[in-house]
């Protein structure tokens, strides 16, 4: 008996998560992996579950967001991307599909994800959803200073949400970069994984940091706590942008 | 008997236009100038009218909108901008204030004012009410080419609303700018006085140019005739932003 061809779709999106109560599906409410699966039931006739390279929070927007999905159904229709996006609302956009090899899975095949946060430094009625607005001075050379104690592979416990279900903490850090400019403070921050609400727990205890509440050296002493109650507060979710996967 | 002091307050404003009736009081309806006067009268007991530089429309949005008003009254807060924001909605903001001599008015000083219009080549979630996605192929150069012959003083009345109250359709072009990306075209232009509608008549009119439905000497046929059946369609108002009055 020959085996039927299985398809395995890989779609990059964009999302705005101001009006999503996050990625993963929850009955009665409206998330982004509930709207995508519903327009590819549309599609395709038939209920499909999608795997995604990092949940996002309620209101975390995400720029390159990857996920995958397996069936026996060739697109039904030529432009799979246009056709979602007909059918999808306006805060979520199919950017790219790729056609896979059938093992290929778009959250355990992820070597690092990349998210970027964005602070204001005045209030701005424009992308007012897009950023942080942060109203006292920060330094950024203690931010940078400070970021170096989390660079490489650490237990994380101490920036994780309290109520994470993760069997383990440890996360490598590969990248946390600070840019500055008369407007904004933008960090770009990658790791192989990350943990629930870790880049944001890390932005409010670097917004700390930079304010003079917490010495730079004080970081180190807060990741080895492992103790979330040691490090500063999470900053809200609109700042924060899920940028890219990488494979 | 002496006169009292006269004080002129000059103030930079940002809005998201996306949620305003555009600029003007309109009763019922939610509109900036009214927002602002609604949260100066809070603060100096008194009704106020304020002069702006340019009226935007419903859904056009403003970085560096000026406007002015008089009073006898100093200001009764130590910080007039950020008493003033905290007042208003999030989706407008006063960037600053500055003291003007009594002869200044926003709107008859000013000596031009500066737009850009913003397309986007890809459908986008982030920032999708701040460009207009215009999903065909655009020939830049060719729009670069038919801008040059609205340089310079002109009858404008081929490119403004038909239900104007302009009591006349001159207007100085100084400045009309393309630049292009991988993901966006960006519309820079600058005039001494802007007729209703005029820019989004203008990017109507170039984005026929640029998808070959008119050749670009046939913007000077269209400049000529004086007759807005003669221009193309009015592009739509979430990709316009008032970027700057010059005094």
């Amino acid at each position: 008996m020959e085996e039927a061809p299985l398809f395995n779709y890989k779609l990059t999106l964009e999302y705005d998560g101001s009006k999503f109560y996050g990625w993963q599906v929850q009955p009665g409410l409206r998330t982004i992996q509930g709207e995508v699966e519903n327009a590819l039931q549309v599609l395709f006739r038939q209920p499909l579950r999608v795997n995604v390279a990092g949940r996002t929070d309620t209101g975390v927007h995400a720029i390159g967001q990857v996920l995958n999905f397996r069936t026996t159904l060739a697109s039904p229709v030529p432009d799979l991307p246009r056709a979602m996006n007909g059918i999808l609302a306006h805060d979520v956009v199919v950017k790219r599909l790729e056609m896979m090899p059938s093992d290929f899975h778009a959250r355990h095949d992820a070597k690092s994800r990349q998210y970027f946060y964005m602070l204001s430094k005045f209030p701005v009625a424009i992308g007012r959803h897009y950023a942080f607005f942060w109203k006292y001075p920060l330094e950024v050379a203690a931010m940078r200073e400070a970021s170096q104690y989390l660079i490489g592979e650490h237990d994380f416990r101490a920036f994780c949400d309290t109520n994470t279900e993760d069997p383990h903490y440890l996360s490598l850090m590969e990248l946390i970069e600070w840019e500055e400019s008369d407007e904004r403070i933008k960090l770009t921050i990658r790791a192989n994984r990350f943990l629930r609400s870790m880049v944001r727990i890390i932005v409010g205890t670097m917004i700390d940091v930079g304010r003079g509440q917490l010495a730079p050296p004080q970081v180190k002493e807060i990741l080895e706590s492992r103790k979330r109650t040691a490090a500063s507060f999470t900053a809200p979710p609109h700042g924060l942008f899920l940028e890219k996967v990488f494979y």
